[in-house]
C-alpha cells in the first residue's frame, strides 16, 4: 500500500491518503517550529527519529490496551495509521511544572505537581492555541461532555504507562501533549505523535536545568545539541522497547 | 467614624482603616486604567458615579438576600464596607460574548451564550490576570473546592438579580467581574464594586455597536463620551432604584 495524494500538511507532518479510505500515511518532516510557528528551523534527522520514537511508544501503549491510530512504521519517516477525524484539542498532561503553566501561574519551573494535571487547549493556530476551561470547550462544541471525560481518563492512563516506561529509560516525563480522533465508527483513538516534539523529557541523572533537557525545548530555547537530545531519547527507547538495557 | 490610615491603594480605589477593625472605607478614584494598566487616564466624576452606582446595586442585591461587604455610602466618593480578606480571583460572568472571550475563542462579539458562563481569572497584575481552569485554581490554593462551588452559585444568583434590574433600566448586562472576600468569621461576602468599570453594559434600545456601549469599553476603545456613558448608567439606576421610571 503506497501513498496516493496529500490530504493535509501540518507543521511537522504530511498526511497522505491510501487506496484504503480507512488508512492514511503520516510522513514525519525534519521541519521544526515553535511559539506558534514564529520560530522556524530544521532538526536534522528529526522526521525519522520522531517517527521511530512515536511508533515504539504507540506499540507500548497498544500492548497496555490503549486504543491508538497506529498501524505500523513503514520505513524511516512514514507511519501507517487509521484514518481519524482529529478533535481540535491539544490535551496537555503535566507531572512537573514547566512552560506556559509556569508563565501563566507563577508556579516555579520544576515543581512536582501533587497530582497530574490534564489541560485542554484549543488547537487553533490563528488564536494561538489558547487554554480552555471545560465550559469553553463545551461552548465551542469541540467535544461532548462524555468525550471530554473519556479523553481525560485515557490521558491519565497514557501518562501512567509512559511515566513508567520513561522511568525505565532514565528519563523524567515532565509534560506532554496528546491529540485524539474519532474513526468512522466514532471510536476514540489516541492519534498524532508522541515524541520529543510533543513531550518535555529530562535526563533523570542530570540536575543542570539546561543539560537535562532532551526535547524540543533545546530548539525553543536555543540550548544547542538539539539532534543529540532527540538521538539520546531514541536510543534509550529502542534499548528499553527491545528489552535490552 | 472617619478614615484613619491608608491600607491599600488599587487602580480605582483607596482602602482606609477606621477605628473599628471590622470596618473599612473604600474611596473611589477618578483614575481609569485598562489593559492591565498599560492604558491610563482620568474619567471626570467617575469616583462619585461608580461609588453611587455600586452602592445602589449592593443595596438591591442585599435586598435579594445576597451577602455583600456593603454598609453604606458615606458621601460622594466613599463607601463604608465590612473588612474582608479578598480572594485573589476575578470572577467573570458572561451572558453575551465580548472582550477576551471573543479574542481567545473566536466566538463573535455579541453572540448570546446558551447559558451564563462563570469564569475565574487569577487576580495577579504581574501575570496579567490569566484565565484559570478549575484545576489550576485549586493547584494555586486560591480557594477550596467548596468555596469555588459557593462562589459559582452566588455569582449566578447575582447575575439573575442584576440582569433583571438592568433590564428594567433598559440596559443589557453583557458581562461583569465580581470579587469575593472572607470576613473574620470566614463568611463569604461579595466585595469590591459593581460599576461601568467592572461591567459591560449596552443601551438596550441602541443597535449600533459603538453607540450602545455605556461602560469602560468607551475608554478602552477610545469611543469618546466616556463620562456621558457612565452618567446615563447612573441616572437610569437612580431612577429605577427609587421606583421612578
Amino acid at each position: 500500500m503506497s501513498a496516493l495524494s496529500q490530504l493535509y500538511e501540518g507543521k511537522a507532518k504530511i498526511i497522505y491518503t491510501t487506496e484504503d479510505p480507512e488508512v492514511l500515511i503520516a510522513h514525519f518532516k525534519d521541519d521544526a517550529t515553535a511559539f506558534n510557528a514564529q520560530k522556524r528551523g530544521t532538526i536534522q534527522g528529526k522526521g525519522q527519529m520522531n517517527c521511530t520514537i512515536s511508533s515504539r511508544l504507540f506499540e507500548q501503549l497498544e500492548a497496555q490496551g490503549i486504543q491508538t491510530h497506529y498501524l505500523e512504521q513503514l520505513n524511516g519517516n512514514d507511519m501507517r495509521v487509521k484514518a481519524v477525524k482529529i478533535i481540535p484539542l491539544e490535551v496537555v498532561i503535566r507531572n512537573i511544572a514547566a512552560g506556559s503553566l509556569c508563565q501563566q501561574t507563577g508556579i516555579p519551573l520544576g515543581q512536582i505537581l501533587p497530582k497530574p494535571l490534564v489541560e485542554f487547549h484549543y488547537k487553533n493556530d490563528a488564536l494561538g492555541d489558547p487554554l480552555l476551561t471545560r465550559d469553553r470547550t463545551l461552548l465551542l462544541e469541540l467535544a461532548t461532555p462524555e468525550q471530554l471525560d473519556q479523553i481525560q481518563q485515557v490521558a491519565l492512563e497514557v501518562n501512567q504507562h509512559l511515566q513508567a516506561f520513561f522511568t525505565r529509560c532514565g528519563i523524567t516525563l515532565v509534560d506532554f501533549k496528546l491529540e485524539f480522533g474519532l474513526d468512522s465508527a466514532q471510536t476514540l483513538l489516541l492519534a498524532d505523535e508522541i515524541s520529543p516534539d510533543t513531550c518535555r523529557l529530562w535526563n533523570a541523572a542530570e540536575t543542570d536545568p539546561n543539560l537535562r533537557v532532551m526535547d524540543k525545548d533545546r530548539f525553543r530555547r536555543d540550548l544547542g545539541n538539539v539532534e543529540a537530545g532527540y538521538q539520546q531519547v531514541l536510543e534509550r527507547i529502542l534499548n528499553q522497547a527491545s528489552g535490552r538495557n
